[in-house]
């Protein structure tokens, strides 16, 4: 269930108002940011349309809803338009309680949000890294840097199946998107030396929300090679 | 109520556990972000004790708390530890529901949170412009930057007394600390176009919660005139 739309450009027309009691998601087919919220949509069962972005080429009526102009968007069918990753999968678990990704206990979530904090520092490397390789610069100091933040994020699965304890929650959820990508951005080994961070990825590999939306290694580093040439195609594979 | 203690450094013997039914701020007296928590404890009553740190010279205890070694942190009696000023306040809101800060509806909850993420750009330039200032360096683009982000935030206060409507709430919290500092910084020019956040601070004022632990212009402006040298004081006015 990979949403299958053909973006939506500059040019595009304005979509109608959102169908009463569905949501919609603004979102672009390889955005690790919107499939966090894909994800929540996806676990918790909630009705919904999916508009891909053509985000090098944004059409002004995306631009009126966010003027940021990124994903992931929601839209209500009132109009209320709600972005920022975090706060759109925090919203969707408020707004359709059943299935809850959040824990109900105010320290488990303090401490998934003190989790995502850190693992905010640890992103970025998932950019940086493959950028110097391709520009030939030594990542020998970046890499290890890398693998520091991953033993740490291992330290946090001890005992653990997921990162909230015996189930997917929200946490895992919103880690994931960039541990599907790892292999393709050249970055597994990196994981070497945080066993129970391999063994969490094989076991969200099982997840069906997950299944359901992944793309698998060759459609990432085909879709990232358009994007590091900065000419991203991101309706690859359609 | 401005917590009168001084701060603990290196040297310091670590302080018992937090005595029931109470919790513990890990604090430093001149820092906004601890600040936001404290006016969460004020505003919602909640028992607590203040140890205020010297961040120059961090006890050990105090970094095995909380590895990053920052304020705001939170201990409860049972050992748990929460720090990120945000995820601090919205804990507290968690386990003392009377007089709830967060609000009840979702839409509202992730409007609140979009507009911190917009504001977490502002608060740099608290920081950025009087230091260039001191440096003799030119502000005036930085300066340009601050008042449109700030006629940005006062379109966020159109038709209503606070940031989330009639009476304050989380939000309001979490944006004052730096426009409490505003003019100790030089900066309050910057609000000319912002009629209405001015408005809004001077509301503000009126609050019983920042009115117990506010510092005038004054000491804002000794505390970081030590900060700015390089030594900052921070049991300066004790």
């Amino acid at each position: 269930m990979a949403s299958s739309e053909k973006c939506l450009g500059k040019e595009s027309s304005p979509p109608g108002p959102v169908p009463k009691e569905r949501i919609r998601l603004y979102s672009m087919r390889f955005c690790p940011f919107a499939q966090r919220t894909r994800l929540v949509l996806h676990a918790k069962g909630i009705k919904h349309d999916t508009i891909n972005i053509n985000l090098k080429d944004k059409p002004d009526w995306f631009l009126m809803k966010n003027p940021l102009g990124v994903v992931p968007v929601l839209e209500t069918p009132g109009g209320q338009v709600i972005y920022e990753s975090p706060i759109t999968c925090d919203y969707l678990d408020d707004i359709y309680p059943e299935q809850k990704l959040l824990p109900g206990d105010p320290f488990e979530k303090a401490q998934q949000k003190m989790l995502l904090e850190h693992y905010s520092k640890v992103i970025p490397y998932f950019y940086k890294i493959p950028m110097m390789s391709r520009n030939g610069e030594d990542t020998s100091k970046v890499v290890d840097e890398l693998k520091e933040k991953l033993i740490k994020l291992n330290e946090n699965l001890a005992g653990k199946k997921y990162f909230g304890g015996d189930s997917i929650t929200m946490v895992d959820y919103m880690i994931w998107p960039w541990f599907e990508r790892i292999e393709s951005l050249g970055l597994k080994h990196c994981m070497d030396g945080a066993p129970e961070l391999k063994n969490w990825t094989e076991r969200m590999l099982e997840d069906p929300s997950i299944k359901a939306i992944m793309f698998d290694s060759e459609m990432h580093k085909g879709f990232y090679k358009t994007y590091a040439d900065g000419k991203p195609d991101y309706d690859y594979g359609l």
